[in-house]
């Protein structure tokens, strides 16, 4: 019932449920266009937003990324407008003096205050580094409806790509809030999008024994009922911090209302093994594990031979770090099941560009299905608000004094 | 009575109690040579060590270091051997060709897998790029006593610090093991040290009420024992976030035993206030927010005034962000005490060395009183253990089949 009410509720914000699908052609290509273009024409992309504006592209890029080299097929692609630093902001603005760059601003209200203000300065610094030419590298991605940044674009001349208005912001990843930024960072968006299209097709099943997003919600939410407060998402690639990131927001933002919903957290194994591990197998019993985990990861190093073996480590060399890290995985699964920790296990087969599209769209789904399951409404946050409208006040206060 | 037992227990490991008061000058001055010598014969230093043995230094490092400029004090610091990656591990070694390095190894206990098996890697490279004079470039930062890494140091000639015998991995920033890296990175240790001796003064009352660390070990174990169980900590400046990741190794560690302990977790705002925030604000009823707060951060940002004023914004032009930052944070204290949210609040002056210094020292000592009341040993982590010992058997097993 709550998967017919997902799948043919007309007037809620489930663009994302079919997007993948319904992609259109010319809408892509222009994404890709744009993305050529800077590419060529700049050194970085200063990509502007905040929550899910931002989250999700940043996950995406950081995950098929090399950790210490810039991408070979892409430009450096950094964020501001998700802080109100004062030194981050002042450092970004020093750190654009030798560089050339393009803006893109995210914002599917188009008037959220932290990347307003980001969008004020950059804004500001491009024309007087660019004059005229500014408003040909300021890219605004928001609302086609109602958004006052589509106002500003349409007065100024901004080049302006549309975020479906029936797609909400943490659902967003896989239109063009994500699709731009991740392009230009040099990753293929047609492969992330053929792995998300995949999993809508393989993951229209109403039963949760066929379903793996439904599975996952079922299995999560039994143990929220059994008492369970705590969803620790564990990975054992550090690459996908940022995944754990916006996994974080998509859930708690869905879930986390009316006095209800699994606390997201996330941990980097084997790092944290030597942090909150201890905390994992033997603190208060609050919790419980899901282990993503990419079986195979294209790179990897051997472990040398040592013919004067004074570390006593022979016993594993030509082996390589990846196999050693998957054994360290089993040993996890092992000793924290024995800690009592119920764990679930997602496995994926390759860390690429298509079966990440794939994980993000198994996420969105799952998590929909997981707040309808808890009774609370998936698409709004009437908490964000609250903060939203205390700072408002203050600062109209604040500004009448000053 | 625990304030006793801490302060006078002569077998327990609580070197790190007097640890800056009683800091060797000799110690200290032999740190700042081989700092001296590192930053003038190298382009990178590469830190061996997992849990305590890198979270520390990277967390300082992190929290007074510019966000997109390297030093112009002190040189790169690169992390390894907190991971299995593979992916990693290869681009860290491709990452070095063009460079000149040192490696700093840190292990206690001289065998843990991780870091022992990148500096099995680390020393062969180092010592097909440098021969012979590879040893002059290898620091190793181990127990004096107990530990292979000692003997390996010895046997090779690679120069030595110790690490008290009587500090544990996660007490041990203010030791060697942070303050070689910090050094190396460009941030005055003495101003640190100093920071952390006026903590050791200010802190050594034995009532809640005149010593600060004590009262906020108080409130937090009141929350717990009202039934909250997560504590989050929250902060407004996003170089904080490793701070906050040692935070969670300190206490995690410390106190999640025996099925007990507040689960510690953390949030970078505003940027989370779009994500967690909702959460906070209307989720599942079990945490309690302590918020992290430098009120005088130096760097900072005007917001500019716009003669069109397209945005609406001008009514906050010629405040600086900064300033926006902390209304943001009363905002967020006034929206969340009124969600029915606990909130601690810990304001320190200013985001320099001192100031890190003195916090680092106050969370040590507020950590060992809490575990007091929770009744749990502090300096131990037995749950750290089963992960390990399951590995190990796992790997002995997979040598004898490979």
């Amino acid at each position: 019932m709550i998967h017919q009410h997902l799948e043919e509720a007309d007037n809620e914000p489930i663009g994302w449920l079919n997007g993948p699908l319904l992609m259109d052609e010319e809408y892509l290509k222009s994404i890709l266009t744009v993305s050529d273009e800077i590419k060529k024409r700049a050194d970085v992309l200063v990509v502007i937003g905040i929550g899910g504006s931002y989250l999700g592209a940043k996950a995406v890029q950081e995950a098929l990324s090399p950790y210490f080299k810039h991408h070979e097929k892409g430009i450096d692609v950094i964020y501001v407008g998700f802080n109100l630093s004062g030194a981050y902001m002042n450092q970004l603005i020093e750190s654009l003096y030798d560089k050339e760059f393009y803006i893109n601003v995210i914002s599917k209200s188009g008037s959220t205050m932290e990347s307003s203000l980001a969008f004020r300065v950059l804004r500001q610094y491009a024309e007087e580094r660019y004059k005229e030419e500014a408003k040909n590298r300021i890219i605004v991605t928001t609302d086609p409806e109602n958004s006052l940044l589509k106002v500003i674009a349409e007065n100024n001349g901004y080049r302006k790509f549309d975020i479906p208005s029936n797609v909400g912001g943490r659902y967003s990843l896989l239109t063009s809030v994500g699709l731009l930024p991740i392009a230009v960072a040099g990753i293929n968006i047609c492969e992330l999008l053929e792995g998300a299209k995949k999993a809508a097709i393989d993951l229209k099943d109403s039963s949760p024994e066929k379903n793996e997003a439904y599975r996952y919600a079922v299995i999560r939410h039994a143990l929220y009922t059994k008492g369970y407060r705590i969803e620790l998402l564990a990975s054992f690639e550090p690459a996908l911090t940022s995944i754990h990131e916006w996994w974080k927001q998509l859930f708690g933002e869905s879930e986390g209302k009316n006095k209800k919903g699994l606390f997201p957290a996330s941990v980097n194994y084997s790092t944290d093994l030597h942090s909150l591990g201890q905390f994992v197998q033997d603190g208060s019993p609050l919790l419980f594990e899901t282990f993503l985990h990419f079986k195979e990861i294209s790179d990897d190093y051997y472990i040398p031979y040592k013919t004067l073996n004074d570390d006593y480590l022979n016993f594993l060399s030509n082996r390589t770090f990846n196999e050693i890290n998957s054994i360290s995985k089993q040993g996890t699964v092992l000793a924290h099941a024995e800690g009592g920790v119920p764990i679930i296990q997602i496995e994926v087969d390759r860390l690429d560009a298509f079966h990440v599209g794939y994980v993000i769209y198994f996420f969105m789904k799952a998590c929909a299905m997981s707040a309808y399951l808890l009774d609370v409404y998936p698409f709004d946050q009437p908490g964000v608000e609250a903060y939203k409208k205390k700072i408002t006040q203050l600062l109209i206060e604040e500004s009448i004094i000053h």
